[in-house]
């Protein structure tokens, strides 16, 4: 931390500041430059509330120097992070595609949309049920009941589950039924939510606010982190800017951003972020081009009838052209599709076979 | 709604998408245009997805027609909103003013906070227990053990007090300690905790998310609407831009704009929207001449010790001068501040009376 | 400037980095920290390119420690300009208002609004010739054309003239019909524009580039007063962001900060910054009460049929109750309306004398 | 054009409302809802002034239907533009590759960068000669006295020359030097500038403003389509939000968006979109994963001594590796990098043959 004084700042003043950083324990280091005097701030930064000496007379303004996270950070942990999902590595040099449908809506739905991005190539799948709508008179998803549909989906197909929780009551029992835990943009800085999902192993799929700095997703992954778990992926989904032309703007710059700053993996949403399905191939190639480590992407296999997001899902065979695109662009990059490394043999159970009455 | 159709829409598609406007239960009616054939939806279109329609063939895009909220917005309850609190009435033509620190931080610095507040004006106290804050190693608050001394601020000075609630577990506990519940804008889309602040009648303070539009503020206030609980303020505390000056942009348009569209009471946070002491005065000034009808304003009796946002806190002496500031502005427009009707006979207790060994 | 190394950069690259100051002519100071090292550089940082130091090996990052202006700063020049404009001081107690058309459509209507703002009590006239319009098939201004108008307004009323300047091309000729020099949004760093507004005592009204930060807006400022015209007015005309529900967002918090950063006046177009009329009255409130020197308004007699940003503009009659409201405002934070102190005695001509027959 | 009633509106309003459309020589066609009237103006809306009609009583807002560009429009125009750059086709299946110092600094550094970006593929060699500055103490380019150097690269490479233009009286004078003129993001919005560059069959390099949407882009491609030049190239070069850790941020969304809305070849510039060297490629590939036409990028053969844009600059030997990747990308893509059909044979000189006297 520097502190930056006033050009007329008075020799009392400097010397009151310098007190103040002994008084909080840490060194004092001056550098009168020919416009101001500049006061290092020698220890370990993250301690200390800048506002603490912003306050004091003659402080002009305060730079932090040290990144406000660690254990997120690649100079704490300088190689990549993986970890197996299922089978499957996340993290390592092996693109991870996660697809399936915004909401869990029905079974035949889900379990229709399931088996098609299995066999599109897909690795993990996606599906939500308890929906963050910006409407109270929006379809708020399946909630609990909807949870046995994600054992049986993951029965049918073998692909490991992703869904998202939106408080912390639910972490426990979510992870009851699902393989990785979602944390959703509008919930990036729900702290209680945070502590919950850092406690325990499972992965954590953490969105980036959408107007969430690069730093800020790091300081909540750092949150999850600094409660013990380790298994953290980060999801670029776009951020808002003037721009209305897209849903979001995929801020593609932080692919190479976050691949620098920390070795957590680093996936990108294009439904989300570009919010129209025409769109999502060319952000999908544009990600794995940039680095980035896999996908999320919405898949339905009638987007017109869907009761979330369907202007942005891609149907069945849109995400089967989308993932030899991606298979090519990985080539490219020296990279390839990620491999199940199958730890069971998992028969494929046709969704035909699934008695329609079921069907809620 | 209104479906825009493509400029080379053939009748088929045109025909189609009327069709699938009847099935949803709403009526088509076309305008055929010189470049595009438009199609109105008539019915109420908030029960509808909008992708359930831009999906189809030859659909350009679709414009929606109708507000999103319906409780909220001025249309459905023309005149101003306005309740008691603890005597004072908010949303009336007095202007409210909250004031304390961001975090209570031990006994002594709230009670003479509190004091000092209510001495140079303020009608209600602030003050956070439980703290969002961005990085897991700063203070996270009191949380539950600081829940009594909301209780004593209030039997001190007689004000109501208002506390940020985090969690939708927390909400039953914090409304037997606080007069109003503050939802922050973090979690101004955390719909589980707006479900469980919509129930019951506590008045609800909801501050606008940091990158939420307008209507996304009052589509979250008719979450909490919704639920039942028609106490609801609105609070701007500024929003995300590129500038870098101040902590956040003050969106001053959002006074005007808001009085207009909704007839809930309308209060501004100079504090977060700019995040610098020396600017709260000018922002307090200015919302209050904009038309907002009350401020909320961080207050520390030694900000460079705060644990938090000592940098946007005023001095109790300089808030007691932006108090008369404001008064000034309030009469230039018609206005005054709000008076306690006071409805028990509240002796005033020094603080110096409060035994220094209780403290925290 | 504080050269901020890498947390493993080896002496050798420090001593490199160190050697780079010292040959770019600046001396530099090292501060040894217990994560990096961080060197001062001693001297006019303003002279170097940073990135002529960013690029060396082990080198972080560079933190900007002076401000990149001189002249434009208080620190350079503390108290503020003050500078007459035909009898009117511009930038000191008193409140200055120009008002006018956004475009000079004809000769009755630029008249008659030019007389009607007057009897309001405006104190200098706004009217664009060259308009700067985002589509080229709407109205572009009548150019040279109408520089008489300006004159004939200026005859009618006594009020000085303000019109804006596109091309470096069109300055001289338009200094001989205007009294001030507009430099638009779109043309703040417009550095061959600034640079012939530079020449000369015209005094410059410069806007505030809708996505320009206020070091930005400074610094292109810095371009006109280095190149010998101190006499510029700063215009906050709204920022672009996210928000929809208005055109621009007028950023409040930029008149205190400015305020605080340098010693021009600082005025608010409270027109462009909301984009709707509606909301003109409390901006311009709210403006004065954060200490704006001044408003820029937009004014028709039939907004309807205007030209060019109808929508923004205020009614004759509107204006005037907006002027009182204004004058209302400033009395409470201890200003008041500009006085002219009339140089000439000005009879007023009735708009009524002009033969229709004249108009364009 | 779509005209929104209030939910109040009158039958009087409405009617009237349609007596104005009528006046304006469109037609006006009624849609009554269950909340609203909606009113369809028949006819170009282009023509209109949208306030014209806002203004209106009972007129809640506008709502445009048509695009308001129709050169740059693929419905204008389906199938993609494209034309001969010196042997070098732009905007068909080729990939095209523009590289070159940000400022032209002196002969040897302008030289040597050209024949190294020549050798590693580049297409056409970039130069700025007039340089806009964010501060006027900074290196504003050679100016007018390095026109010569331009030939000369010319001639020493055979490839094609592109430099910006900045003021509309020097836009004859550099045609007679360079090939194709470049309209900086600071202008994108000098319709002066825009005007002048229209006129002739010189292509125009038009950068996206870094405030600018993607359909003010377009409407500013359309003011030089309008005035008769139809060889525009559109450049996404990074927009402005609130993201700080890259210099701008990266609208990759916009290369389908573009590429869907329009016929004109668009490209990327992944220096100042990222504004560090880091960044560069992993955002190359990303803009031709995404279906860009070509890059602009800046290379500097010794980046710590540039006197502008040194920490964006790739040196000659990474650039060589960036133009490999963007191959490797473009065939994953289906395309190629593009194939100059050398109409003259051109030998190639060596730098080191240049006299070093001859050196400004």
């Amino acid at each position: 931390m520097m502190i930056v004084m006033h050009n007329d700042a008075t020799d009392e003043q400097i010397n009151l500041v310098v007190a103040r950083v002994e008084t909080l324990g840490m060194h004092a280091h001056l550098s009168r430059g020919t416009e101001r005097t500049v006061i290092g701030v020698v220890g370990d930064g993250r301690k200390i509330e800048p506002a603490q000496l912003s306050f004091l007379a003659g402080v002009d303004h305060i730079v932090p120097i040290s990144r406000p996270y660690k254990l997120a950070s690649r100079e704490f942990s300088p190689s990549d992070t993986v970890f197996p999902l299922d089978g499957v590595s996340i993290g390592g040099n092996g693109i991870v595609i996660i697809a399936g449908p915004c909401s869990v809506e029905n079974r035949n739905q889900f379990l229709e949309t399931a088996q098609a991005v299995r066999e599109a190539g897909a690795h993990a799948l996606r599906g939500g049920l308890f929906k963050p709508r910006t409407s109270p008179y929006s379809f708020q998803g399946l909630g609990e009941q909807g949870l046995e549909l994600l054992c049986e989906a993951r029965e049918l197909t073998g692909m490991p589950i992703i869904t998202e929780v939106m408080s912390p009551d639910h972490v426990a029992l979510v992870k009851q039924y699902a393989d990785v835990l979602q944390i959703g943009a509008r919930n990036m800085q729900n702290y209680a939510l945070l502590h919950a999902a850092g406690e325990g192993h499972h992965p954590v799929l953490l969105k980036r606010g959408m107007s969430a700095t690069i730093e800020e997703l790091l300081m909540s992954a750092e949150y999850i982190l600094s409660h013990g778990n380790r298994r953290v992926i980060l999801a670029e989904r776009g951020i808002r800017t003037f721009e209305t032309a897209t849903r979001n703007t995929t801020d593609i710059n932080a692919v190479p951003v976050l691949k620098s700053l920390t070795h957590l993996p680093v996936i990108v949403d294009p439904s989300h972020s570009t919010g129209h399905w025409e769109y999502v191939g060319a952000v999908a190639r544009a990600a794995i081009a940039a680095g980035a480590d896999g996908l999320i992407v919405e898949v339905h296999p009638r987007p017109e009838e869907a009761l979330s997001d369907g202007a942005q899902s891609l149907k069945p065979e849109r995400f089967a052209e989308m993932v030899k695109q991606v298979e090519a662009i990985a080539q490219a990059v020296g990279r390839k599709l990620a491999v199940r490394e199958s730890h069971v043999d998992q028969p494929l159970v046709s969704v035909s076979q699934v008695p329609a009455g079921l069907d809620r």
